[in-house]
């Protein structure tokens, strides 16, 4: 908090990382997770829950990263109840400069029934670790998972008995998305009344979007009395997901004059995080998504009406610069130089030094030779393109032949550790020619779960960005390449991919990267 | 209304052909709209807002042949506030069994300004348009565009004239989504407090999601006292969109314990029309959408963890089976028969003749030699996938070559009015080379403006649909293929795109089927 004393602020609790990262798919990678971090820190996000520590080697390097590199933000890890979750969590959060344990327990009589806890045990058992929790680290929240469906009389019990053992957020999660506003500024605002000590600790809303409702739960829950939103960039999460950042965030500053309520979020930097997310997560943001969907502002629909510009004020109650959508975004071309493609990187928010703008520069130029226009999608996405030489895997080279006379026909020239090899398949199409070829060469078991392709900008020359996700003994890893050609594309995002699961093999042994123990195991 | 009496009752008025179609490259074709009009009628939607006859031609047809061939539902169309207006929409409406003139205009001070009308002369002439409807139609829906930036007394002014007129429903539109539950539930409450007559007539609310709050308002407004909510499937609509049927009918049916009222809506047909919305639309719904997204439902998520199908009630509020998707959903292979085959679509909610069925078998057994396993997605894929022999351009036949070696080359044979020529062109990419050849063969002016491609199911051999939006002197045309060859799919798609252009350009001469009249021209 910026100032602890400020009633109408409301802290914003990213959890992209934790609860979006662990919908089903939406995996990232190391270097993502930082990379989001770093946005995050940089937009303003009061505390970011970087990840569950127990949960995988992965999930605490990350989460141990993300703590050493923090700048303003308060770094959190996600604990079960007992005493290993939670030091596994503050060994990680410990080396930020503001850290947070966040532990939990499902208390409501279906969740009470699996660890097969009594009531009194459960109590005891909150007690205990709450307070080893606070004993390591000044800064605890506790959450009552599926606080929605815990009887009252318990969940003010058991809320008093965390406060009383030092957590200083207290978290009302509605982890199944079942409550409506009315109700869910009623559940806080009567905890508050009721629950000795309640005025010393700040209440926290968590809120799934399964009916639709999360972002007016959340806000109808500050209404209530509670002063921290737990919150993901494009409402990534399980199932129907969790509260979307931007939306919260947006909804404050739009209608502030029935929600008295401010974040400290820069809302200008949201449209980029949120591409970003959808990107390495691989879930793509909906046209009609509030705020960030590509048709979310009328004149960003490609249609112009004369008569709908001059009346924009009547149809639009938010400004697309608030969000960070340049309204006069002008696109390069070849004979772009170097200045200008610094100052179009800068305005899209990325900060590069010399040695990688030179690098940029050539993969803009070898663009701007194929496209008349360089729009911004394009640059974003050469931003993210880039090859790795140390990549085990590498495409040397490929030609394919298809269309309706038979089989597709593929022919691969790669190079796998150094080593030249080529392979020619058929297949149903270009694509699955092509994966069957570089199949052939490097044969694995692991199974397509996802092929995407967007289309990052108009036109037929438009680069394709295609995400392939592979799976492989609970492993997952995403892969993505842009190209103008989709069926480069298609191979180089399959190779990634690829490269992604052998380096998670190698660091970890078979399965390892896995998350081996989910916040959903209650025993 | 089933029963008139029954206070529990919300009615469900759909607008996803009049105001989803309306977004920005939404837009629908008129066979299209049938067979969505069709569904919305089987599942039990109340009223059907079918098009804005004075639109354009096409609308007028639209919602003439819907209005022809309704069964239950109430056919409505909407008018803008003068009689020509009204009588264009009566002349489309009065064809059904039940039909609704909906005549608006735009109260608020900034929608006042441009038709230049003060206080008392917009009274009058709501007072003259909704008797004209009236003496028309005995069932007449007036909204007061832009209510809730409405001054109150204003407001309490104008409904009361449109009561007096005879308006049966009245609407209170939240046109830029800008209002938030606690306003939306009072608005309503003190208006039917306020205004004299309210008793008499049914109250609307009509929402939108541009702060992500359009479910919440809707359901707020019901239990303020609206008895029926405006929606579309998949909360398609300009910008955010609508207040999503799929949302609001599912919390009112999950939370029925705190929001006592009840839809005439068969759940277990949602799935489906908002499967066929998102692909005739071309407006995909993403992975974590509330009920319809892909994740939706834990266990559709891809990955079976035993621990979370052991706990699945502890994590899940709703059953799949309520909205259509069945758990046991098994594919067919080629061994599978046409009785197998009529199963599966009578389980997906087609129902075919034999001639239709023995046109599919046909396509379905040329899939099941090259797919493994033929996926219900695939079927609705097939079902929709089928040429027109009537069609001006036809693929004949197409061969690619592309790769990294240098541009893709693409040679396209196609039958256009009955002559058989043919082109090769290079591009960048296989898909911008096709397109570059039918080009050449039918040269054109229309701009591309989308390009998608969706794989409908799993794995390399997976059908993938391609989506192509064309745009020509304001007329858009949407073509979709599926094919397990991408490329080919994608020189489908384009070629469908031109054909339903040129029916366009036919039917109506140059730019007579785009829409000539917006609801937003205020004049």
């Amino acid at each position: 908090m910026t100032n602890a004393t400020d009633q109408d602020r409301v802290l914003i609790f990213d959890t992209t990382l934790r609860d979006g990262e662990q919908s089903p798919g939406a995996t990232m990678t190391h270097d993502e997770k930082l990379e989001i971090a770093e946005l995050l820190d940089e937009m303003g996000v009061d505390i970011i829950e970087a990840g569950f520590p127990i949960a995988s080697e992965g999930d605490f390097k990350a989460v141990t990263e993300i703590a050493q590199r923090s700048k303003n933000s308060r770094i959190c890890g996600l604990a079960r109840a007992n005493l290993a979750d939670i030091d596994r969590c503050w060994e990680a959060v410990k080396h930020a400069g503001k850290n947070r344990i966040h532990t939990f327990i499902g208390t409501s009589p279906l969740h009470r029934a699996i660890p097969n806890l009594t009531m009194d045990e459960m109590a005891d058992k909150i007690h205990e670790t709450v307070s080893h929790a606070r004993n390591l680290c000044e800064n605890v929240q506790w959450s009552p998972m599926d606080a929605t469906r815990t009887e009252w009389d318990y969940l003010c019990r058991v809320i008093e008995i965390a406060i009383k053992a030092g957590a200083t957020t207290i978290n009302i999660p509605d982890t199944v998305g079942y409550t409506a506003p009315v109700e869910s500024a009623d559940l806080i605002k009567r905890l508050i009344e009721t629950v000795p000590g309640a005025d010393e600790v700040v209440f926290a809303t968590h809120c799934h979007n399964d009916l639709g409702m999360a972002t007016a739960n959340a806000l109808a829950a500050v209404a209530g009395g509670a002063r921290q939103i737990e919150c993901t960039i494009n409402g990534l999460g399980e199932r129907a997901g969790n509260t979307a950042l931007e939306e919260v965030v947006m909804a404050l500053k739009t209608r502030n004059d029935i929600m008295p309520w401010h974040t400290g979020v820069d809302t200008t930097r949201i449209m980029h995080i949120s591409r970003r997310v959808a990107t390495v997560s691989g879930f793509p943001v909906q046209f009609n998504k509030a705020i960030v969907g590509k048709n979310a502002f009328a004149h960003e629909s490609g249609i112009h009406q004369d008569g709908m510009l001059k009346n924009r004020e009547n149809f639009e109650i938010m400004r697309p610069e608030d969000i960070g959508l340049s309204g006069t975004s002008l696109p390069l071309g070849k004979h772009s130089g170097r200045a200008a493609l610094r100052d179009k990187l800068n305005n899209l928010g990325y900060e590069v030094g010399d040695n990688q703008l030179k690098d940029i520069f050539v993969r803009f130029k070898e663009l701007a030779d194929r496209k008349k226009e360089v729009f911004d999608d394009d640059i974003i996405a050469l931003m993210h393109s880039g090859g790795d030489d140390e990549d085990h895997l590498q495409l040397v080279s490929m030609k394919v032949v298809c269309g309706t006379g038979g089989p597709a026909e593929s022919t691969v020239e790669m190079e796998i550790d150094g080593k030249d090899v080529s392979a020619t398949e058929n297949g149903d199409g270009p694509v699955d020619a092509t994966f069957r070829a570089i199949r052939a060469l490097y044969p694995t078991d692991a199974h397509l779960q996802l092929y995407q392709v967007h289309a990052v900008t108009e036109g037929t020359d438009a680069q394709a960005t295609v995400s392939v996700r592979l799976e492989e003994d609970g492993m997952i890893a995403t892969g993505q390449s842009a190209n103008t050609d989709t069926v480069v594309a298609s191979a180089k995002a399959y190779i990634n991919a690829l490269n992604r699961l052998i380096v998670r093999r190698e660091k970890a042994g078979p399965g390892a990267d896995a998350r081996e123990i989910s916040y959903k195991d209650l025993t």
